[in-house]
């Protein structure tokens, strides 16, 4: 479905802003407070936390982000699993969102309202209050929704990206590659595995997968090292090798660089004791997999068998 | 200036996402700091605080909130402003920003150079940091920059829209009307006056104006009372008694209802001591008028001579 009508009736320009901002609180319901913690005020109001805060802002942009072939609803979820990821990444648990829509006048409101349906649903189910916005006039044919989600710190520290060592190794959660074929709407945010992992002593970093291992792994290792990625211990997912058998490359090329995996990339301390760490990983989280996928090297000695990483790097945006 | 480019190589797509980025934090300087409380994780981290945070966000966007004709400087100092202008409303004090960009690949460096050091140099003054963002391909012939601030309140309460009573008095900061002409870019957010009016026992509401007072002051009515405004009590600018000239409508009329002014809206409990509360005010903020320009009286019973706001009512969005 398309998120525009032709029909003057059923755009959102027949509504105008007041209308639609009433029409919007009916969608959220119970996932929108009252004023002031909720919208109606010149800020929304969270309460002071005594854990340190976590901020991240993703949003969802017709033609880029998803097509006329996605249900609204998916869009709507999308918006907030994405930022959820972030938030996963840190160890963090989500308290409050915020979404400045840009919208066409020719925007369908029952388009609209399924957004808002699939955001307000993916909202109780994660705690998440929607406690503002703001709605702008773009141009003709643009949608886009920018959601800005607000956390806090599940334990007394926050995990970062930073903090890798020389022999330290590379977990991933779940499996990779491939999610363009629908997991890239379907993924769940890592959030009970993101907050069960900052709270372990082996964890030194941690971020979220979303531009592929090969793209983003950079992002964890410091300048004097390089990862040697253990090329059998790759997770690969169904979908892309599914994907595999229709591009010609391999299904090891996918699930190192597709993007969208929304999955846990982990950095372990090098003396940590890892089998005691998969059991209990195992006893909490039985149904996904962790996958002990490498480790960190001094710069210059990859082992041999170890994957180059840079022939696999995939897009990178705005080129 | 345009902010897009026909020259391949003077658009954003010649450098692509990663070495924009950097771009970025070299323009931003000491406004962004390190991660993991700035620009480079997953999450930006905010230091917890002992009072209530404060969140807001307004975007810029080409074509609606800006033209070729203004300096992007002046565009990036704006997207700042206008929601200082928001928290300066519930009497707080800016912490921390973030910004998701939407820009076509043919978006001009040099532009965007501009338009984040206008940012960063109106961070720096009124002392927030940049902490994170995205940036994200928009179609050809989009610019929009969201903007989403986090504040924290600067006394032990927060003054909010709701707490107006019969009998109570209205006011108003500086001159209004004919923002168009110039101000609705060289504003100051009234981050001063709004934590002196919120530290002030006086005060039981505030807002900032932003549609014009006809427009916005039913956001601090509530349903059983009405403002009875004194209409030569209304600071009327320089600037709106210039747009009647050319307009035909009356430099009244121009005040109430042109957009953008971002004063302040203050609601004065009926019993306070008004003189000592302007002689306060003239003592700390002597160069800004405080005008007096109100009452709320009970429904139906306006008093001779108050101006009806109805007919004064302007532009709505999306219509």
């Amino acid at each position: 479905m398309s998120p525009f009508t032709n029909r003057r009736q059923d755009a959102v320009s027949a509504l105008g802003e007041r209308a639609l901002i009433r029409e919007i609180r009916r969608w959220l319901g119970d996932a929108s407070p009252a004023a002031p913690f909720g919208i109606g005020d010149d800020c929304a109001v969270i309460p002071p936390t005594r854990r340190h805060q976590l901020v991240t802002t993703d949003p969802v942009i017709h033609g880029r982000h998803f097509d006329d072939s996605v249900p609204a609803r998916a869009v709507g979820a999308k918006l907030l699993k994405r930022n959820l990821s972030d938030i996963a990444a840190m160890g963090g648990r989500p308290v409050a969102a915020v979404i400045a829509l840009a919208l066409a006048p020719e925007t369908s409101t029952a388009w609209l309202r399924g957004f808002y349906l699939g955001l307000a649903a993916t909202a109780r189910k994660f705690r998440v209050k929607i406690v503002g916005g703001d709605i702008t006039e773009a141009p003709a044919g643009f949608f886009g929704a920018f959601l800005t989600l607000h956390g806090e710190s599940a334990s007394a520290h926050v995990v970062t990206r930073t903090g890798a060592g020389r022999g330290d190794h590379l977990f991933v959660t779940g499996r990779l590659g491939g999610s363009l074929l629908g997991h890239h709407f379907n993924f769940t945010p890592r959030l009970a595995e993101g907050t069960w992992l900052a709270g372990r002593p082996e964890v030194a970093a941690m971020m979220d997968v979303s531009d592929g291992i090969a793209n983003d792994v950079d992002a964890l290792t410091p300048r004097n090292l390089v990862v040697a990625l253990n090329e059998s211990a790759i997770p690969i997912s169904p979908a892309a090798r599914l994907m595999a058998r229709r591009s010609g490359r391999s299904p090891l090329a996918h699930a190192l660089s597709d993007g969208e995996d929304y999955e846990l990339l982990i950095v372990v301390k090098a003396r940590s004791d890892l089998a005691r760490l998969q059991r209990d990983w195992r006893r909490r989280f039985p149904r996904l997999p962790l996958s002990h996928i490498g480790r960190f090297a001094p710069l210059g000695r990859l082992p041999a068998g170890a994957l180059d990483l840079a022939s696999l790097r995939g897009y990178e945006h705005l080129r």
